[in-house]
């Protein structure tokens, strides 16, 4: 039987490399690694959100063995109902993933048409030439895994989001010993995680923030109001033990948090007791001191729940002073501003609030650089590829590379799109296949496009101004003074002067103008706009004849 | 003679209270500290810049005794061609903070009207009641000062922002003498910087970046480009010694770059050889390894001299593979997301990249918890009064004080308008004056408005969709189909069957219309594109009748 090379083909989003969607080949066979989303930067106008652009993969339809999901993260599973659309392979994943991934297919309506497998950590499976063996990793969600592919070519280990947490809040530490057990099968290539490439260090325990909770349960007089991820199950945990440990009642609160808490609790993934647990509308009858809530909001979207409590918006419950909200998260790079003024905000409310700049209340799930030091020397890997991560950190997770002894020409760092071929004793950078991004915007899907955005930037920057000019078509002049309007362009108390001799100018300019009246009009009020105001807003003429 | 109190009113901009603009009253005589601007947020669609709404002194124009800047960073000194447009106080000042502000001013053409003083820090100018004392502070720019005015009602110590660094780069570390003097005498209030409230322990000297530098210059074996704001002289006169110390010819690049450089040469605040500096063209012909090259952009602005370098797009010259650069500044938040994209772009034009995360090439210029209760036990106030930060900073600043023990009353958080009392033995809230923010859009002052953002913001999300309907005046029907532009809305390929359907909706509708035309069209198309897409574009509908 031929050989062929193994090639590792890397999706997904934003300048971060394979973390929404890495693909691996073997011959004309593949095996999809995750399915996840990224949400649009500030720039990216009225973009809900972004999913990798996978097009390469509809024409091998057939030759799709599987899709195998990490673990239940938004980046790592919120495309999947878009990609089974398409592609509808069998997936594969841990239980806990599975209830995620089931709870968002039900809402999408799709949860019949998916081919789910559940798969535990330590088993192993086969898919075409690809025999995928599941370990357990620590991360800030249980049940993630990690791969160890292994096809005629070698043995792949593919780390997933990980980091080597000594003491996780659900004692199941990321397991060595079949790292070490690969390492002695011999590696032929390591992909792993870079988000914290850049950081110095080892990241700390989960355990951390339960001494954090600790310090904010015993002082707090009022109600408890914690803000995390919908799908962080492990915080939920450790607010669990907290609250029992306190003997405060605990609701969630939102419809995400509700689902996931009770798929979790279903499943064995959550321990919070009958007794603990309650309904939103039960808090409000207990005294305050015997309440905690737990919400999403925690990266200052203005439309969750924390957002609109911030704002006085929420309908069930409003911030009061005596309460103590505690935003258990890391700000995503570009919500730094949004989580700040919600914090502001809630203090402004006559709130104490607390974040991870003035207490533990969160831990990064993701390997610094001693793990991420520790992960190579336990694989022992002859290639290295750095995923997961934008490149200024798959740059550093290669210098880490380099500092424990892996040879500078058996490291790469790709980019989306980037096919690598991985042979027995050399790598070598193969053909790009299509890898940008996809937005997702309201219910279209791949309509919004740069141009489109441009379009929108170019109004958001200075607005629209509308110009309508009935002209006598027989005499070419105009039959009564130019219409104009504007949004988002000036104030009107500003706006009369300049727009009385703006329809002065146009008046004048029609008179003149023959056949490019529509142009003369529009470049005439362009030039008078910016020469007033320094503004250059998208105009548009139209010209009615009669 | 009648004792009155001294009243504190904060200004400024954007929820950081007091930052950029500071009014102190003592009778019916009032002194002015800073006149600084803010960059807009994220979601303040085409505001270029915004300033503290000071219309409250327009009305006390000849009861303002002076205007004080404390340093040359534009957070203080950025509105003064505003200020002094409406205000035409004395400005009060250090050698090297006029000579930015005359740069300003000789830019916007107002040099000739400013009336500019020199103080040298240690002075003491008597303006109207106040009697203002100049102390020298660090901070990240030289010539720094804090204020110690002594009223007739007691004496206020205005920190300015400062740290206290035993070894900064001009060898003058803060005046620990006068802060102590200030405190025998018996200080009433202390109004101090609360930017790095949240931050624990001390902050790291300046000296840290020289190290940071020799290992840059002692690795680098091409080009060495740094990046830094224009103002941060002491990050000037840095590069430079690492220069001189690596036997390498420095060049500014960019205007404002160049100006503040020159300015301080001749003022003595910069010291750099005339062998040492060097013209951009220059350096072109000389070896890589011989270059440092010093421009704006550390904040990933997309029109800085960086931004441009990282697309590809100066004029001057392009990055190159062995170039290394270096991003000497901290993001400002809301601008992490541009400043790390700036960053994976020169990557991927083959530079090396070192910045804040991966290298102490920059401290912050900022006191730190440590600093914050060194200052307070040095001039141990009565009343403590946290102004130069976000209301998170304030109330964890409020915490430190208490920490160190200031009684609780004699601590007060205040936000931007409120107006504060100082007593003998108490403090009281007053009443508020309007101190909102006014928006700078091209050359509007004051002309966006929050109604005109949201309009834009409208646009941003969804774009714009304009119809046009002929009319025959006799019969009401429709002279043509009805015209459809949008920008902003739909991609083309999408938009051909959506929008052929909506011009048959509107034809449908249009016919059974009678007064309502207009509103009956825009309802119906807002339902329909709501429907076929989940966007609400701004729709405008023009109607001819012929």
């Amino acid at each position: 039987m031929k050989k062929h090379p193994i090639r590792v083909i890397p999706l997904g989003g934003l300048g971060e490399v394979g973390r929404n969607m890495m693909v691996y080949q073997y011959g004309g066979e593949y095996l999809v690694v995750d399915t996840g989303l990224m949400f649009p930067e500030n720039d990216m106008l009225g973009v809900d959100y972004i999913i990798p652009d996978f097009q390469f993969l509809l024409s091998k339809r057939q030759q799709i063995r599987g899709i195998i999901i990490t673990h239940g993260h938004e980046d790592h599973i919120g495309a999947i109902h878009h990609v089974l659309q398409e592609l509808n392979a069998p997936i594969y994943t841990t239980p806990l993933t599975r209830g995620l991934i089931e709870v968002k297919l039900a809402r999408n309506g799709m949860l019949q048409k998916a081919q789910l497998n559940t798969v535990q950590a330590g088993e192993v499976i086969k898919l075409g030439p690809f025999q995928v063996e599941f370990f357990h990793v620590c991360h800030s969600i249980p049940d993630s895994v990690g791969l160890g592919i292994q096809t005629p070519a070698g043995l792949i280990v593919h780390s997933g989001d990980y980091k080597f947490d000594h003491t996780p809040v659900d004692n199941w530490p990321t397991d060595y010993a079949k790292l070490a057990e690969f390492s002695r099968r011999g590696v032929l290539a390591l992909l792993a995680d870079s988000t914290n490439a850049t950081r110095p260090g080892w990241t700390p325990s989960e355990r951390l923030v339960d001494e954090a909770l600790d310090k904010v349960f015993s002082q707090a007089q009022g109600r408890i109001i914690i803000a995390s991820f919908a799908s962080l199950i492990s915080r939920m945990q450790q607010v669990a033990n907290a609250a029992r440990r306190y003997g405060r009642k605990m609701a969630f609160v939102g419809t995400s948090m509700v689902d996931n808490a009770k798929m979790a609790r279903k499943l064995g993934y959550l321990d919070v007791p009958d007794d603990t647990l309650i309904q939103v509308d039960q808090a409000r009858n207990l005294p305050d001191s015997d309440v905690v809530l737990m919400c999403t909001g925690s990266q200052g979207e203005p439309t969750s729940i924390l957002g609109r409590l911030s704002m006085g918006t929420y309908r069930l419950f409003d911030i009061k002073s005596g309460d103590t909200v505690v935003l258990s998260s890391h700000p995503i790079p570009g919500n730094e501003e949004a989580v700040f003024r919600t914090i502001n905000r809630l203090f402004q409310r006559g709130a104490e609030v607390i974040y991870e700049e003035i207490a533990p209340v969160h831990v990064s799930g993701h390997a610094s650089q001693e793990e991420i030091k520790l992960l190579l020397n336990l694989v022992r890997p002859k290639f290295v590829i750095p995923i997961h991560g934008e490149l200024r950190h798959l740059k550093q997770h290669a210098a880490l590379a380099m500092e424990v002894g892996v040879p500078k020409e058996n490291i790469t760092v790709l980019e989306n799109g980037q096919v690598v071929e991985l042979h027995q004793d050399h790598m070598r950078l193969a053909e790009r296949v299509p890898a940008s991004t996809v937005f997702v915007d309201g219910s279209g899907v791949g309509d919004v496009s740069p141009s489109i955005m441009r379009e929108r930037e170019a109004l958001a920057q200075d607005g629209v101004v509308l110009v309508h000019l009935e002209v006598d078509q027989a005499t070419g002049a105009l039959r009564c003074p130019p219409d104009i309007t504007s949004k988002g362009f000036i104030m009107n108390s500003e706006a009369d002067d300049i727009l009385s001799e703006a329809r002065k100018r146009i008046t004048t300019v029609a008179v003149g103008a023959n056949g490019s009246l529509q142009k003369d009009v529009e470049q005439e009020l362009r030039k008078y706009l910016y020469s007033e105001v320094r503004r250059s807003p998208t105009i548009f003429v139209n010209v009615s004849r009669a």
